[in-house]
């Protein structure tokens, strides 16, 4: 962090602590420059982004004042699904948003790619580089079905990370998270099987659902503290479920992490329902707090947690390496991989394995940690800008993606067309859900810095979305 | 070739032929030096070879002569497995074979690897490298579902080679030959389903269809010809058969291409019982012959066959890049492919787009073809050399896998865990068929050159075997 962010996020803290008021005045320059040891531009700077952020407002000749609060947007509501069994639908718009991404021309606020431009992944490059050239044998042959023993080994360390002890033998790599989760569901399920799921939920992690015949239930779910463990326990007293699958760290799209106590409630719940728990842990990494939060797995003491998880959100998209943590469907899980991949591309893990041993994996987190959340905060506030004022908005506790729930009456999937005419494409809600509901919501990717032309498509997204509403 | 090697071959044809008799001598080093316009050292350098082979004898003072002929080993006669729908096993012995492949103390007959250690792979590294250092946000980034566009354009290109006439439209990238036949399945198939395979068939392919609760019912199949049409259509009158997966261009194991007539028989008889044709054509590329040889889809009218391949055998496993054609069923296929894997690694579909559209994918095929024959046939001969008189052996029309079967009282699952304990694996034919049939039956690899390691390990093989015999 330079030192005109770190001094800006302090102001903003105070002011969002109630140190300095609304309307009032704050230090003159000279007066934090003197307290702080810093110079009078790196104040101006900092001041300047809190401007920016409209956390404060100049006054010609008098100074800065702290803005008057626009009341922060609530948080939605338990989500309040259909809660029976259903086949899943929405595979042509999924598709469409799919196909979407590849546009270049478009704004692509619908996607989930995580910024890659980032300086501290060169290192990344470079042992790709050195091993194409240096050790081609192991990069053109066969990889072990596992996955190599490298990666297993710096995978099972940063695991220690979210207290979950597991060694290199517990660990079979794949070629991403979504792989991770294919394979986990085959090893475990059959079509017709039911499986539990967040409401909303991963437009992909649904669309696996039904390319395997398993049928999903939605359960309600809060957008602060994840799935409500009551639902969920009335549905397994209600319908034979195989499994829930759970997005528990920074969840996709809702951002929560769900409280440690929720978490070893809900594992106790599939101990007493004998249920597996697919969890899924993409995002985990990238929570804002420190240590990074537990995993269910890290309680799981009799193996029915499948934990998924790639470097898709952490590292970058293209390395397509992910993992299982398989408990005690390891030999199921391996005969699946095996089945449905046989096995991954050795110089992604080779590179990968590498990125973390020499530290570079870390190093790379502390600093996307930092972009995301000062990205997610500068979004958050031009969506209350822009946005009419009867918004729910989440407050993700890491990751960078926003959910926006709109009036009732907004149908996101036709101001989604309209949008995508202006060349702006967004994921709307109703992807999230097995039935098509959430049509009034959307979720928005906020991973790179708001520049003019990100600013002024949020603007018109915004103008879009008030045309709906009248 | 090399200036020797074409005469050593030249002379090979001669002594196949008869215009040199057994027995006969052969003309003077000086002779043919004249003959034909070389040095003597590469008519000696000729002579070398194929005394090595055993083709022809050195006898002192007096020069070379034509070797008495060792018979040629007949070819296995047609296969007879079970006849019935079975559920696949030998799923351990698969395991336990893919685990011994990375025990570099091995001596790897048993694996399916190919020869990566030739020059002609340089622009390929060098194209990777490249890559990764000037366009890292396509590296990094997410790939499109169906595939790079600029790769699928390269692979409709290369599939008019075959007479298969597609656009980049047609093709779906996946990531090898094993997920491409993955995603066919189950796009097709669902669980209990009847698929006719070959006997023997390929054992990664009858363990995918384990993992997915598909019986499979084995076909008679001649080593020369390919599976019996007969007994295919006796199967289809007699089963409700969803499909018939084949492997029509040097096929693995056997080493068969099936000649044109009967690709399109098969065809037909597809089409008469409505069936659909899983074709593997991953060898393909590998074929003697030139021009290659069609595949089954290039007579394809309807979209019922599902062409799978990959680059894994024509240029390396370590990239997992392969495709599918998939007819009419690419709606289907496309949704598999996204809950089984999502997309693939861009790096390496942008490294063989390069490679191919620069020319250096046919002149790396053209090499390795020579490569294989002419390993080929040094293995042939040493195994005739080595082994008990009684065996028959493929002649393989393409790639690099030998089939050899061996008297019914040897069992070659024995002799593999003894011969694993002189670090030597073999894959024993067991593994070829769903019910374990085959157990006096093995294939090795023969991709890579008879050096004199290889070649005492062969000796040991022939060893075993013999003693088992006893
Ligand atoms: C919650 C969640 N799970 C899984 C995936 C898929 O991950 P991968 O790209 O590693 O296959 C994503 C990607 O967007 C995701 O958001
Ligand atoms: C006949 C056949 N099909 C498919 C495969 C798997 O190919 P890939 O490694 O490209 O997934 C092999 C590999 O050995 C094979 O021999």
């Amino acid at each position: 962090m330079t030192r005109y962010q770190y001094l800006a996020n302090l102001l903003a803290e105070r002011i969002e602590q109630g140190l300095y008021r609304h309307g009032e005045k704050l230090p003159s320059v000279r007066t934090l420059s003197q307290e702080h040891g810093v110079s009078i531009s790196t104040v101006q700077q900092a001041y300047q982004t809190l401007e920016n952020l409209q956390l404060i407002a100049a006054q010609p000749r008098s100074g800065y004042f702290v803005a008057p609060r626009k009341a922060q947007p609530p948080v939605p509501a338990m989500s309040s699904p259909v809660q029976r069994p259903v086949e899943i639908t929405q595979w042509d718009e999924v598709n469409t948003l799919l196909a979407d991404h590849h546009d270049k021309s478009l704004i692509a606020f619908g996607s989930g790619a995580p910024d890659v431009s980032q300086a501290t992944l060169k290192p990344l490059w470079r042992e790709l580089s050195r091993l194409v050239q240096h050790n081609p044998c192991a990069v053109l042959g066969y990889d072990e079905l596992p996955g190599r023993k490298d990666l297993r080994e710096q995978i099972a360390r940063i695991m220690l990370d979210s207290e979950t002890v597991v060694v290199a033998e517990d660990v079979v790599v794949t070629n991403g998270c979504h792989s991770a989760l294919a394979i986990a569901l085959l090893a475990v399920c059959k079509p017709g099987d039911i499986v539990a799921v967040e409401s909303p939920c991963y437009y992909g992690t649904m669309q696996m659902l039904r390319g395997f015949d398993i049928k999903a239930i939605e359960i309600p779910t809060d957008p602060q503290t994840g799935i409500s463990i009551e639902a969920l326990e009335l549905a397994l007293e209600q319908w034979p479920i195989k499994g829930v699958i759970l997005v528990p760290n920074c969840n996709n799209p809702l951002g929560f992490i769900m409280p440690d106590a929720r978490k070893r409630a809900v594992l106790s719940l599939a101990q007493r329902h004998d249920i597996v728990i697919f969890e899924d842990d993409i995002y985990g990494e990238l929570a804002r707090e420190y240590p990074r939060p537990r995993t269910i797995k890290s309680w799981d003491i009799d193996g029915r947690v499948l934990l998924c998880s790639s470097f898709t959100k952490s590292i970058a998209p293209g390395l397509h390496v992910g993992w299982i943590v398989p408990g005690r469907y390891r030999d199921r899980v391996l005969h699946m991989k095996y089945a449905t991949s046989s096995t991954s591309v050795p110089a992604m893990q080779m590179a990968v394995a590498a990125f973390i041993r020499d530290g570079h994996y870390h190093r790379h987190l502390r600093r996307m940690r930092q972009i995301y959340q000062h990205n997610m905060e500068d979004w958050t506030c031009r969506v209350r800008q822009y946005f009419p004022c009867d918004i729910c908005v989440t407050r993700p506790q890491g990751s960078f993606m926003l959910w926006i729930e709109l009036p009732e009456m907004v149908d996101m999937v036709c101001v989604a067309k309209q949008l995508c005419r202006l060349k702006i494409q967004v994921a709307p809600g109703s992807l999230f859900s097995a039935t098509g509901k959430y049509r009034n919501c959307l979720r928005i990717n906020c991973a790179l810095p708001l520049n003019d032309k990100n600013q002024e498509a949020l603007r018109l997204m915004g103008e879009a979305v008030s045309i709906a509403l009248e």
